[in-house]
C-alpha cells in the first residue's frame, strides 16, 4: 500500500518534507572502481578494453567481434514485423521534427558604437550513445539519444552497447539504423564511457557522451565531465499526476503504473482534491497489478515510493508539484493551462486528460531523456543543444575601439593585468 | 623562449600533435580530501564551515561575521574613482544588453494530427556566484557570472567568496552591487560550494553554482554536478593569435602576452605565414616583458607553453586551430570573415586588427567565462542558459491520441512495458 497523505493532516509539512528529500539514488559506492576501470582503458586501451569485456559480458571481442555492422542493422530493420516497423518510423519521423525545431539561431549585429558581436552554433564532431544490454534495452531510448545528434550535425555517432554472451536486441540494431548510428561497439560498462572518451586505438574518441546505464556507467559519465561533455545524471523514473474527480480512475491508475514498472525504485504521486476519488484510483492500481507481467516491480515501487495526496483544491498543489520537480508531470484536468501556468520546475508535462505520459515516452516528439530527482529545479531534457556549442564572436573598427577601449583599459589596470591594458592601449594609440 | 614550429618541418605533425595533447591541468589530487570536506559540510553545516574557515581563511566567522551587506557594497560603489565607476557601469550595462539577446524563445504549436507540442523556458530559483579572494579577485568576473544570472530571471543571487584574515577586495563589493547579487557570505574553498549545495542553517541552498576558483573549487563543483548545476569545468587560460605580416608586431605581442600574464600555465600560440613577422613579434614579447609588473607570470608562461607556428598561407593554419579549439582566438587580417568560415572549434573569436581579446575580457559584452583545455569542441561560454532551464510540454486530443497513440501501444508491447500500453489502450478504448 501506497503512502496516503491529505495536506490537512497535522503531520503533513514534516510527511511531505521527507517526501521530497527521499533520495531514491544509491550511493552505489562503485566510485573507486569505476576510476581503476577508467584508468586502466585509458592507459592500455583495447587490451583493456577485451579483458573487461570477457570479464562483465562473457564476451570475446577478438575471437567474435567488436563491432556490429550497419548492414546488419538495416537487415534487423527490414526484418521487422511491419506494425512495429511502422510504429519505429513514426517515431522517429515525430522525434526528428520536434528537435529541429530545436535548432538555436546565430545571431551577428552590430551595436551603437560600431562593434559587430555575434554567436554561431555548431555541432560537436563525434557523439557517443551509450545503450544499456538485457532488460533495459530500449529501442526508444536508441532514437531518443541518436536522432537529436543527427538533427544537431554531428558527424560521427557511436554507438556502444554491451552483448552479454553474444546476445543482441535486433529492435535496437533497426533503431540505430533508423536513426543513422555510423558505428556500433559491443562494449559496455564504465569501460565503455572510457573508451569513448579517452579512445583507444580501435575506438577514436567522441567529444559528447550520453544515453542511460548502470550504476557503474552513470559513475564513469559522470568522473568523465570535462573530458567530455555529458547528458544530466539521471536517477529513477518518476511521475506526478494532478487530477480532479471527472477522471475515470482506471487510467489514472495505468499512468501511475506506467512509472512503477520502469524499476522498484521508480515514484509514481498522485494529487488530487477528492477522497472518494483517491480511493477509487488506489483501487484501480490493485485491480490493474495482476493483469501485468511488470507485476512485481510495480507492486514494489508503488508500495515503497508511491503516494496519493488529497488536497482541498487542485491550485494548493502546484507549490507542492513543484517542490517535487518531477522528470513527468500530468495534469489531468479540464483546464490544464490554469495549472501549467504555475508549474516553474518539470521536466516534461501532459496536459489534458487525453495526454497518458506513455505517449512522450514513444512518439509525441519531445524527448524522453529528462531530468529525474529534483533535477528539473536546473536541468533540462535533452535537446540538439546537447550536441552543439556555441561560439561567440566580435569585431571592432576604430570608433568602437575608441568608445569602449578605454573602459577595459581602466579595469585592467583595476585588476593588475597590465598586458590587458597594453594590448587595448597601444590600438588606441594607433 | 616559446616553442618554434614550421608546417613545413619534418617533424611537425608529431610536435603539433605533442601540442595539443599537452595537459596543462594538473590532477592535484585534491579529490579525497575535497570528499572529506563535502561530507563534513552536508553533516555538520555551519559548525563545519565555521571551523574550516577559521583553519584556512584565519577568519572567525561568529566573531567576526558571517555575512558582507549590501549597504556595503553600494559604499564601495560609492566610493570608486570616478573613471572606475564609469568602466564598470559601461561593462556592465554591455553585458547585460548581451545576455538578453540570449534568452531563449517557448515554442507553443499544433501539429497536423492536432497535438500540441511546446517547451517553455524558465529561470533557476537560486544561483551561486563563487568569486576567489586574494590576488584573482577580479570584479570583471562577478559582472560575467552574475549578470547573466540576473538577466536569466534568478530571484536569489548568492556570493560566496573568502576573506583571508578579514580582507575584502572594494571592487569585488562595487561590482556584486552593479550586478544585483543578494546575499554575500564570507566563505570559501570546497566548504562554500559544498554550503550553496546543500545549505546549512544560515545558508539556504541554491540550484546552480558558477564562477572560477582554484583546484579545490573546482573538484567541489565537479563532484557535486548532479546535485546542482555547474558551469564548465575550468583550466588554465589560453589564447591562438592568427595573424599576418601586416600587423604591427608589438600589438599581436601585447595579445599573446595578455593570456600569459594570466598565470605560469596559461598558453599563447602565434600562427603566421610570415617567418620575419614570427621573429618580429618573438622580439617583440622579450620588449614589453621587462615593462610588465606581471613579467615573471608571463615570462614563466611564454617560456614554457608558448609557441609560435609558421604556415604557408594562413588557410593552412585552420585545420591546426580547430584542433587546438582554444578559449579564445584572434583573427587579425584584413578579411576575418574568409578565416572564420572555417572555424569550427572555439570559444570566442576576436575578429580583425582592432579586436584585441581584452575587450572581450571586459566591456564588449560577450562572456569572458569560456571553455578551455579544447572544450571548445563540446562546451559553450557562459550564458542565461546556464541559469535557465527547459520544461517540454504535449497535448492530445481523441484525433492525435488516435492517431499516434497505436505506435506508442506497439512500441511498448514490444519493449515489455505493459502498464505503458495499458494507459494508452485505455483511452484509445474510450
Amino acid at each position: 500500500m501506497s503512502l496516503r497523505l491529505d495536506t490537512g493532516d497535522a503531520g503533513f509539512a514534516k510527511a511531505f518534507d521527507a517526501l521530497v528529500d527521499d533520495r531514491r539514488e544509491s550511493d552505489a559506492g562503485v566510485s573507486r572502481d569505476v576510476a581503476a576501470i577508467i584508468a586502466d582503458v585509458r592507459a592500455r586501451g583495447d587490451l583493456a578494453l577485451a579483458e573487461l569485456t570477457a570479464k562483465f559480458d562473457r564476451f570475446d571481442l577478438d575471437a567474435q567481434g567488436w563491432s556490429i555492422g550497419l548492414q546488419e542493422c538495416a537487415a534487423a530493420y527490414a526484418a521487422l514485423e511491419p506494425g512495429l516497423r511502422e510504429a519505429l518510423d513514426l517515431a522517429a519521423a515525430r522525434i526528428r521534427a520536434f528537435h529541429a525545431s530545436q535548432k538555436p539561431e546565430d545571431k551577428d549585429s552590430i551595436d551603437a558604437t560600431g562593434a559587430r558581436l555575434g554567436s554561431r552554433w555548431s555541432a560537436v564532431e563525434a557523439a557517443g550513445v551509450y545503450v544499456p544490454g538485457g532488460r533495459a534495452a530500449y529501442p526508444s531510448s536508441v532514437l531518443m539519444n541518436a536522432i537529436p545528434a543527427k538533427v544537431a550535425g554531428v558527424d560521427r555517432l557511436v554507438m556502444v552497447t554491451p552483448t552479454p554472451g553474444g546476445s543482441v536486441n535486433p529492435l535496437v540494431l533497426a533503431a540505430a539504423h533508423i536513426a543513422g548510428v555510423d558505428e556500433i561497439w559491443r562494449v559496455g560498462g564504465a569501460q565503455a564511457v572510457a573508451a569513448l572518451a579517452y579512445g583507444t586505438g580501435r575506438i577514436q574518441p567522441v567529444d559528447v557522451i550520453t544515453g542511460p546505464g548502470n550504476a557503474w556507467v552513470a559513475e564513469a559519465k559522470r568522473q568523465l565531465y570535462g573530458v567530455v561533455g555529458i547528458d544530466m545524471v539521471a536517477g529513477p523514473s518518476e511521475i506526478v499526476v494532478v487530477a480532479d474527480a471527472q477522471n475515470d480512475p482506471a487510467l489514472i491508475a495505468a499512468d501511475l503504473l506506467s512509472q512503477a514498472e520502469h524499476d522498484p525504485t521508480s515514484q509514481s504521486i498522485l494529487f488530487t482534491d477528492d477522497t472518494g476519488f483517491a480511493d477509487a484510483v488506489a483501487a484501480a492500481v490493485e485491480a490493474h497489478l495482476p493483469t501485468l507481467a511488470t507485476q512485481a516491480t510495480a507492486r514494489e515501487s508503488w508500495a515503497t515510493y508511491g503516494a496519493i495526496i488529497t488536497v482541498r483544491d487542485l491550485d494548493e498543489a502546484m507549490p507542492l508539484v513543484n517542490r517535487l520537480a518531477a522528470e513527468h508531470l500530468e495534469l489531468a484536468v479540464d483546464d490544464p493551462d490554469a495549472l501549467f501556468a504555475k508549474v516553474r520546475h518539470a521536466g516534461s508535462v501532459f496536459l489534458g486528460r487525453m495526454t497518458p505520459e506513455a505517449i512522450g515516452d514513444y512518439v509525441a516528439g519531445p524527448n524522453h531523456v529528462l531530468p529525474t530527482g529534483r533535477r528539473a529545479r536546473f536541468a533540462s531534457g535533452l535537446s540538439v543543444l546537447d550536441f552543439m556549442k556555441r561560439t561567440s564572436f566580435l569585431q571592432l573598427n576604430e570608433g568602437a575601439l575608441d568608445a569602449i577601449g578605454p573602459a577595459a583599459v581602466a579595469l585592467a589596470g583595476a585588476e593588475g593585468l597590465p598586458a590587458h591594458a597594453l594590448s587595448v592601449a597601444l590600438r588606441l594609440d594607433r
